[in-house]
């Protein structure tokens, strides 16, 4: 392999702007061993996708996505498409020698996940999961500061992803169909945070001891044309029917942590008031942690060993002497956003793919897998229930 | 009975003085119909008692709490001894037709809560619990929203008590001895935010979904004298020897509202960062609200129908026209303390046994014997435990 | 002199509850070598002042405030009266040998407070300032930190006292009467911070640089019965006639410390949003410093020598062992409110009275009469105004 | 002209990375009615030239700069020099009929600063300056609630920008060099508050009524190499000699605002925990504003007509369907970051050249005039001072 990178990517909606924003980006800001080129672009709408193709510089652009992916110039996949089509497209590039970086959840269902898994495991290419957020700054400086020892052993952690967009008012868009979205905030949300938790702790998660999944909202307005939109469906028209939303809503469950520890795990779309509180607070013997993306430049740490005056020093995660991946973006104290946590991932996939390490551990579809069977038990727990009921007098 | 309410207090330690307080100060703040004379208080040790009596003002002082709570003298029983006896004492007071107020919880067991309640339905005393929390001026305003309808259906109630004095040094006091405390931050602290969560919503808890109970800290070094300290157990001195603690650390569990909405509830010694961390979230169609008693003058409120503007509003809950219970304080945003919850509700207790309606509504037994059974279901929930083991590959 | 403190109070408004409790409260809660008996209370409103002494407890009351400063009986007068007659009164107290302690500002006028001090130069009396955030747990523990070298060499000290609620609607009630309130925020809120920020830095203010004093509202609904009201004037109806407000609404002034570091004072009344923002921020060579009353248990502390963990330490300054004056309070982190603030200064009244020492130093007249200098010399520096006009186009 | 168009960039350091990637990301993320072209850059040193220009796309590369700004094929000039420079670069590029977006301060000198706008207003270039803090979401959706009256009458306007890397320990870079830089603290960081306040008051500052300019530390370490090096200096060796900072530390300014406000600014480098606190607090009779760059996608709002429940709002500006330039980038609640600010400012600009409205008004030659001329104001008054000495004693 020469110093070039091709990259195709397969997905041009959400992720797929934030995929090749990062592709864009990553040589600009961060020196690397190889140069990543935006080769081809994949989409199934002909024309949205010249056009998209055209504003972020992919040189080529097909809808055949299994062309793309067996192309002999091409060295990196990308995926980002629907959960039900990663394992079909992941597998047929693993077999073609490619590497490949996946969108998480790995899959929609856990046999998906693992025949991945089993892919990656004799093919000659590298696999990557794209949970971001282990490189926003301040949860990769979580991460270190766990290695180093900063909380001892740990005895909680609680994570929550809060989102409120699902209201009653909000129409039945593709998230909210099962076939398709394969859960709810569940394999949204809880995903994000369950990756968030093994990857700060260094634990694994052991035992689900208990969980709620609950549908507030069963019947939604149906949108004219079908259950297209993205998230906001700002704007969308809708068709006067109702239909019925297949997916939950709020998925809450506690488990056991491999160290010793318990831990609780929340996800919703009807918390209202807040709108991407994708946050954990753990609590060792040593010290605790506390993050929340909604001030994502933001790191919470307590020592107890500051006495008279330890407080919570909530630490702007900015400082490029001093914090992950800050160095390469601008002088101390100019905050990183959002799509900062690709552009990151992107320079350590980079890296990987050249031999080298990364800053912070990178999840591959084996890890992702062990991610993806916590859910699946939560959801089991879900829906064994026994639940002890209260005499309400 | 003239205006003079006669109260006899049972107790001397930290609720004693808190309650002492709350008798001494209530007439100077609050215009009152009756007025609350300090006239005895028993206690164990004589000679700490008249030290006692004669530092807060207590006129007669004695260590026969049976002679106490039936002295014709006496109006108001006032318990604040440990949950172990509660039952006793006050079902003696109740059928000397003497007022009851006792501290939560209200018993060490069921049947012995449910004991008490059966002695109130035949009493003609009036029965109160010492949920002090509800009148937090913050917390007040809280249940006032909800009443006025600023939430609409609830989704989310999100409540936890966290501590962090329960760490590996310190000694077996006498809360970690099951015997006399009864359980370990669950009946300490969960309690509090279960009764929170009833009140401020409403709504009552109709099932628990799964829960984890954890010792984390089995082993702990007995104190010389045995285990008789108090919560800080500041120099203490160690015999050297190791005692078993035989009470939670922590409990968590996921429970249902009777409204459709989900909830979750913990409470731990050892959440390192957090003293007094009090707090919970309620999440509703229509609007949300959040409080930690570390910020106890502040209430948090999302109102999404600000919109452009609308963002968690940070409310000083200490203006006299507008607020719950401050007008009788100072001046607008001169900050309360924790001690303040005991005074407001002395004045509501003054107010219903002078035939008056308290400010916000006040927990009787019977009413406390409804959070009784949600701790009991939790911890039935978390030893019936039947985990979902996730495969560690 | 025996161990009894005899106290005559001097007024019975807003101070005077402020004080009342201070001296009923001190000795449930401080272990003291004085015991304080409140002995007589002096007010102008003979019924109203009847009805005080029963209420909090004063074994006497008087309307002649002379005959009370100069009975033999007491031992420490107490002038909570308004700053116009603080002079007359506590010279006449100081001449009969009491001890005396006054509110702040020391005086209404330069000159009277510079009598004060020469009074009190030759009297047997001790006397004190009632400076009471000086014994805010956060305010004192910032004095320490200080002391004990975590600031270094101090560059800025920035300090505000920001109010709301002297907007448009607001009757003309004493408070903007000049004649009898000296000055408007002024005198009201900056003596506050410039005695703060000498105490709490230990350094004087040299020099004033520059200062803007303005009166944004100066004509005011004239209240019925004349200009009486406290600060709320809640439930006050008007005359429908209008006055004018002689007194300043806000404030702000430039400052030189004797460090070497440069200061900023501002006060308002119309600052909306504010109620007791009573904040500073002190930035010194090795750490900072941060408070705001509208948070009073917190005391945030940034130490550089932190690394990488460097943050802002947001101290809960509620745990006895660690924080001045919480010991004598609740267990740790059960926060405390205002009035706590003139019970920890009451219990340094005692101390010193007793010959012991003050946890924190103690303003008597001659440290008072320095912020009073400073207050002075502000004042003369906006009204002496040089301002360079900007081209507007 | 047709739909190109055509870049010439001026500065290779900080502001050329930053602008770099202004025009690189502004057309993938907005609609845009001229394409921008990244077409020559222009630096000093050759080799670093080349490299930069590889890096980023620029299509040319030259060292002379009246080369750049004369070249028939460029149509706006990109000015992110060094500020004694702006002046000339400018005119040259104005004579040439070229449009100029200069990086703030406009100049180093008012005369110069004068200069500018004089060409500029004989040209037909359109002229556009860096104030890129007007388009971080949260400053523009400040600006739009005043202008729909959300505040009234302003009474106050409290700015500061507080940074702390100018310790002791910082050796003597470039922006110690009043020769190079003209001013410290002042020109590089009031000027961006200054601007900040007429922005989002949309008011005039009319007159300076005090000021104070400090250099706290004089003498600073030489550098190898002589002063060339960035903000952070990290990892630059020091020569063991000692060299003289020319310019100020700190400089602070009270203020007077055209609708009879009166206002604070202050800037620093000392300011220790704070690295990029570029904030202000304004408050109206109707309402208060309060921004911190250092939480840059929030913007605090109080509205007091919100009764019992107000409080501040702390709104996440980051909505799409709400919140002004956030719709171009991500869903809801995706947070920005700093280099955002320079994309949004990129998009107007091009949108004004193509002979639309801005989003928020765009500072142009004429208005960067005005804030230059406040600053340099508050300098004559710094060094006029008349300071009233307070007696120490």
């Amino acid at each position: 392999m020469s110093d070039e990178l091709n990259i195709a990517l397969l997905g041009t909606k959400f992720m797929g702007r934030a995929h090749s924003n990062a592709w864009l980006s990553v040589a600009k800001f961060f020196d690397l061993d190889l140069h990543p080129t935006m080769h081809t672009v994949v989409g199934r709408n002909e024309q949205e996708l010249a056009a998209f193709a055209r504003r972020w510089g992919w040189r080529e652009h097909t809808s055949d996505w299994r062309q793309a992916v067996t192309d002999d110039r091409v060295h990196l996949v990308d995926i980002g498409t629907p959960n039900n089509v990663h394992a079909e497209q992941a597998i047929a590039a693993l077999e073609a020698g490619k590497h490949v970086a996946c969108e998480k959840p790995l899959a929609n269902t856990l046999a998906a996940a693992e025949a991945m898994v089993e892919a990656a495991s004799t093919s000659e290419g590298k696999t990557f999961v794209w949970f971001n957020y282990r490189r926003v700054p301040a949860v990769a400086m979580a991460h270190k500061l766990v290695r180093q020892g900063a909380l001892g052993t740990i005895y909680h952690a609680r994570a929550a992803y809060l989102q409120s967009w699902g209201g009653p008012d909000t129409p039945l868009l593709w998230r909210f169909d099962g076939d398709v979205a394969g859960s709810g905030a569940h394999g949204d949300l809880n995903a994000h945070i369950v990756d968030a938790i093994r990857f700060v702790t260094g634990e694994e998660i052991t035992a689900i001891e208990g969980a709620v999944e609950e549908t507030f909202i069963t019947e939604r307005q149906v949108l004219d044309g079908g259950s297209g939109g993205e998230i906001a469906g700002a704007g969308s028209s809708t068709s006067g029917r109702m239909g019925t939303s297949t997916v939950d809503d709020a998925v809450a469950f506690l488990a056991r942590l491999s160290g010793g520890g318990i831990a609780s795990f929340e996800a919703s779309r009807v918390a209202t008031g807040y709108h991407n509180a994708n946050r954990f607070e753990i609590h060792g013997e040593k010290g605790a942690l506390r993050f929340d993306f909604e001030r994502m430049n933001e790191l919470d740490y307590y020592n107890p060993g500051d006495g008279p005056t330890a407080g919570w020093r909530t630490i702007d995660v900015t400082r490029g002497a001093e914090h992950p991946f800050v160095e390469a973006w601008w002088p101390d104290s100019h905050g990183l956003g959002y799509e900062h946590s690709f552009v990151n991932q992107a320079a350590d996939i980079i890296a990987m793919i050249a031999g080298a390490s990364p800053v912070v551990p990178m999840p591959d579809f084996a890890d992702a897998l062990r991610t993806q069977r916590v859910l699946d038990a939560a959801i089991e727990a879900a829906r064994r229930r026994a639940p002890i009921p209260i005499d309400p007098v």
